[in-house]
């Protein structure tokens, strides 16, 4: 079974990484780029298991190590 | 107008940080997660165009900048 995580930033939490990347944009000419918010994306296999453990599996994989839920938001995409 | 940008691993090629969040998650009990594999994923805002204007802008800024083409496969969600 695959799984595929996205975590993000919160909204209103500085991204200097997506910042450095507009301005990196800008100064190669590409003027049209607003805003780059920058966030983490992972594909997991898992074993042989139900969708239901595998999203509970997840869910608790993210709060303890996959994201930093003070400033960051997780999707699990089963 | 918003985009997304998934930037993976191509197929081969080693992903270290994958495997020590693999390992990590083993340590801490998540036996079930056979592997990991990690990317980068981009939220865009993008100042007044048209959708086939748009694309080409981003497939240009992933080929210069966003995406190492050797090594990353990437992925625009327009």
């Amino acid at each position: 079974m695959k799984a595929r995580i996205y975590v993000t930033l919160k909204k209103g939490v500085l991204d200097p990484q997506g910042k450095a990347i507009q301005r990196s944009l800008s100064h190669l000419g590409f003027d049209g780029v607003e805003e780059v918010r920058v966030g983490k994306f992972m594909e997991v296999r898992l074993g042989a298991m139900g969708r239901e453990e595998a999203e509970k599996l997840l869910q608790d994989a993210c709060r303890r190590l996959l994201a930093n839920t003070v400033i960051e938001d997780y999707r699990i995409e089963l």
